[in-house]
């Protein structure tokens, strides 16, 4: 048996970021080969051109690099080089049955993690080594809970096929739309996606938490021209004001009557050195709305700012998509059954639905779900509450690992219910 | 003899920024020491602590690789490790008399260098190796100026003593100050700065620029909280937001009747991912003035405005000295002379003072004046004229190698000049 | 009988901005006591030191001599100097019994109305004929409504007391607290309030809207120091700067995860001509929520980035409140009766609820129901519709005159329903 | 004999901004009826189509009456209707001469005087009579200067012509351009213009001083779309913003190297309520430089701006120009005059030429000038000094009224010499 909460630690001390999961990937392809359960990732999983948000070549080698020297198996990994990392495993039932799947994801995020004595990780040891990378949305919890759940099902003692899902670059809501694309989830019947914390605490557990936001992640790239700010400033064409007139008026667009928003400028990189005019400048930004036509007026909105700014300053200005999630719609057919089956763990003392209406963010978990939805399977998107001490990509944020355990067992229960249960649904 | 036109295209190609001119002062001291020139560099010529917007100790260490992989000697750049790379070459004449300095500069700057067809280096095939990093000021022919000096002069054929001293981190203002220091300059009689360009055309001299702009270099470090920008953006405070109000309200500092004013904030960089609300934000700034007064007052206005964009979102701000330069007089003695000894190289058409209100920027080579004219010596700023296609710090910036020629003839005729006719006035 | 729709469209062409409802007042009380009726009005019916946001002495004025040169009685209207223009007619009924209250606010709106000729004001020539007010909101028509209910109640024949509460400066919310300061609303045991339009269509009727946000409306005064923007714009203080920071950064205020919030900042006023650095600055601005507490922190924010945005340029600044709201609850006992007695109204065709989670604003009918509801009372805030052509506060804002009389039969039977049904239930 | 220390404190009780000096161009008629001096005035001496920046038609009304209220002559200020307030005065000499013009500026700007007790006109009870209204740049004893000098002058008792030029709107440089148009200028041989203060002490005479930036007076209008703020901000496009960011963006233009230069917008002025979004907002603004060409640039600058700034908001705008003027440089032949008859005046103890190259600020007098040297005429600029104990707009600017004794004597000698020794130049 695999220890899961050392797993979850080693996850936790080694965070990779979106599509630079090289060691975490390489990990669960070990671990899944182990259980004698069929492999695929890399290109055979992903369209490439569909992924969003990809880093540069070199940041991509960089963590390569950094993967090798962490103990990845280099004849395991060279297959996820530029960024290909998500892995399918692939269970056949013994007899014929409909396809079950379950989604995981692995990505970390770009945060130091605290340092503080009350911080768990950190008083027990297992602190994030990368510094200024951390696991700060539980998905190494996502991702050891996905092992737990293999090896449980590795014998394959169930009619119809499992799926498991291993994803990358949640975080952004860059990876899931590749995957879709690739066809990973044309041929499943029914798909379920979970969630720890968001909010819920331990011992609380949630069948079908529906809402988020309809959410786009863009990337704004301003080009002015340099010049040398004691001599001839007037010569230079300022990037960097463009992208800071673009900043407040970003934050300064109006609340919506008719829905949720959000908007948020992420990053701002700009300039060389004190004394040039800035030539280039960049902004990673997202918007969000509990509407999707809503969310595709900020993005006009967003476009006219940039555009606007740059003109200002005599500086061009081009904007990229680099992701995007839309909301999610549970069936509730699946929201019962999950419901049904939380029952019997004793771990969960309080189960309900869950909000319909979720703000608690974008998933790209919802591209998924609308595919198996649109090809006539079910979906649902659930959440295993723990306390965690701080918000959500906080420095200080951590899960209790006894929710793991909860979620295995639940999750086994799902499939083996679902499979014996359920009919094949989509003839694609 | 050295080809100087080989000399300056190789250091052409491998131009390093501020303090980590590892492989250009390697090839210095190589060179000083085949003319059997004493030379000291290293901890030995500068104050650490002197020393102003020191990169970080992992650039210094990936640009000291770089040093080693492009033929630098380890042996001789080992002292240099951690960023002092500044050296002294002396030559002792035949008998006493006065100390006679020369100042060359030898950093580059982080700009990406034109690959257009009319730009000579690219024509002739002496770009940059270097991605994003440019000699754009000029100071390849500086260096190359002083080799060709040190060759002319090693003989030591003259009474007094020679002493060449090639300055790291001349851009942004921040090298000079460490070997003023460290007491340098503190034996010179009549120091010579001179800089390639700035607006002379081809075959015009200045033997006396003056003015230049007292000038501060700043870092301000924002820091606020982080949060999910979606799930809970009231919890954050948006050290990006504060960033971004200080960069638009720190030039729009008013003009100044009393005095010429340049403010510039050079780099912003902010936050970590679309979905997360920054936490940290970094500027690199600078304000100058031709008064050293309204200088110190535009260093109060930034304090001021950093201060309050951070109160305003809820966010802490530090803000740290990281260059300067003061204002430059030079002395008519020198200068005249200066104006005589270029009637003697038939370059130069055109031969006068130029101007002693100059506005073309800030030098730290002031420091180094001041200190000579501290203790009763003299000292001048020249100007060799080139022209140049494009300003400096400009992608397509470059000099006409025929200058370097005009330029070690005359200050040839410099040395010889000053130490046999001049007397010690330094008794330090 | 009064001819309502002459009323309304006489109301409409004299449309007076909140505190100045000198001409509106004088003919309600005109119509009052030609109906018999018992008036109070001017200082015995509001606190002075209550009202928020009054008008300059000299717009004061201004408003009250056009007011006179437009037919006003002077003797009725002398009361009202200074800004004291609400009027509370009681009609005793003829046995004891409940006091039963209606609201009407009768302020019109800063915003020049349109010349279009699908406007019908403009079209049918009942256009504001004071340029740059106008009656956007519909109080016009609740003024007339309140004027037809007066007329149908006069002969006083039901058990118990009906006052009839005509209220100034609703916009901005800032007069119905003065009358609930000077107790007006003490003995009443039923209250209804009103609103035409709010985006429900002619023909439906909205028994009890509830939500609405609470709001809080500042004035923020910037204080500098003039100077000549040629010669010496260095020892000016620049409050149009501070003011013009302060108003991106309030906007740029974040979403708040845990409830709707709105931000405007409605008029930014500074400076007195092109060659001087301005002196003073101001602003009015407000802020809204869902929640009381979450209003709180709005307010706390933009208190915080006035001060600082002053901080930032040497300038001082100082805040007021002048205006405020809180949300509404309606009691389920009215808005059942509210909804039995439109069914016998023919022109109401679809009878709800309404909406408990209403986001169309701010209302300071929210203090007189609270007050009520305080006491013991019952109170609820119903909604007419119109097929408004423009949203409220447009310039082609308008409504559909029948409406009017379908308010004025409701609010008659629930007027007679109420004092013959329900009990005196204040003591106070 | 006039009063001048009376008349100078009448003048300054009653200010009168640009284009509206109604009184105070009826007192000037008034006294030089009283000496038998010609005059003319209103349309007969201003080109309409060529005042810029003249007051709305309701301001100017206001203005009229407060200046009849105040004693104004209705016969005569009838002519000045609608801002036409140039007076001119033509006495003509004993025998056939030249045309030699003095220039004196009426109007007064929109501050608000200072009442502390060591404000003189406070002490003294002379304070600004008109709230908000001030000469707080010396205009009033220019005026009074004036009339000096045509009492003086009155009797002809010399060769060819006099003409007083008494010019409206000086600030703001918005009157002079009129009077040129109108060819006022176009007969006269030699100007004399005349500045009280400007930083030069009592006691001290300048006898040219040139310079003076170019300038650019400007006004934007944005247009965008009123909404409710509460209920539907996101239908509002905020002309309140856009002008705020052009606010913010305008002053953050850069310094020029070329040139000296200045920006100021110097009013904003936007909204009605703090509910409604802002649909209209006014700037306005002015741009100087030593340089005509870059003043050019700096207003293609803000043009930018303010249209980007709009675009952003989704609002349009609109720009006009409402000012201007141009460098003055002296003519060597009458500065040194000037410098000469200076001599015999015993109130002046230090007499220089005066700078050539001041930052004071800008004039229309340069139109005026430039119009005279462009037909072969000549001109000067002159200061007379005075110890103003705060800067010129300033609420505590004052002059020492024995300053004037001083101007009146020197001009009249510079009539009286000019006249005699000087020939007809101009033959237009």
């Amino acid at each position: 048996m695999v220890d899961l909460i050392e797993l979850r630690r080693d996850l936790h001390q080694h965070p990779e970021v979106g599509f630079t999961e090289f060691r975490t990937a390489g990990k669960v392809i070990e671990l899944l080969k182990s259980f004698n359960i069929k492999v695929n990732y890399g290109k055979e999983v992903m369209d490439g051109a569909s992924r969003r948000g990809v880093p540069d070549e070199e940041i991509l080698e960089q963590a390569y690099e950094r993967a090798l020297k962490d103990g990845a198996n280099p004849e395991i990994i060279e297959k996820m080089k530029g960024g290909y990392t998500a892995v399918i495993g692939e269970i056949e039932g013994n007899q014929p049955g409909p396809v079950v799947a379950f989604r995981f994801d692995m990505d970390a995020l770009p945060i130091l993690e605290s340092t503080e004595e009350d911080h768990v990780p950190a008083a027990q040891n297992f602190r994030s080594k990368y510094k200024g990378n951390m696991h700060a949305c539980g998905h190494d919890g996502h991702t050891t809970t996905g092992i737990g759940l293999a090896e449980k099902l590795s014998k394959g003692d169930f009619p119809g096929k499992v799926k498991l899902i291993f994803q990358p670059a949640e975080e952004g809501v860059r990876g899931a739309y590749s995957l879709v694309q690739k066809g990973i989830l044309d041929d499943v019947d029914y798909l379920y996606c979970y969630h720890l914390g968001v909010g819920v605490p331990l011992g609380e557990f949630h069948g079908g938490t529906g809402g988020f936001l309809a959410t786009t992640k863009l990337r704004a790239d301003f080009t002015g021209t340099a010049a040398h700010a004691g001599a001839s400033p007037e010569h230079g064409r300022n990037a960097l004001l463009a992208a800071a007139t673009a900043t407040l008026n970003i934050h300064a667009i109006p609340r919506f009557s008719e829905a949720d928003t959000r908007v948020n400028v992420g990053v701002l990189q700009s300039g060389a050195a004190a004394n040039i005019i800035p030539e280039h400048a960049k902004l990673i930004l997202e918007t969000r709305s509990s509407s999707e036509k809503v969310n595709k007026e900020l993005v006009k909105r967003v476009e006219s700012i940039v555009k606007s700014s740059a003109d200002m300053q005599g500086v061009t200005a081009e904007i990229e998509v680099i992701g995007g999630a839309i909301p999610i719609n549970c069936d509730k057919e699946l929201v019962d059954l999950a419901q049904q089956e939380a029952q019997h763990i004793p771990g969960f003392k309080t189960i309900s639905q869950g909000s319909s209406d979720s703000a608690l963010g974008s998933e790209d978990a919802s591209y998924m779900i609308h595919r198996v939805q649109e090809n006539g399977g079910k979906a649902t998107y659930m959440v295993v509450g723990v306390d965690h001490p701080a918000p959500h990509h906080h420095p200080k944020f951590d899960i209790q690992e006894e929710a793991l355990f909860n979620a295995v067992s639940l999750l086994e229960r799902l499939a083996r219910r679902t499979l014996s249960e359920k009919k094949v649904v989509v003839t694609k």
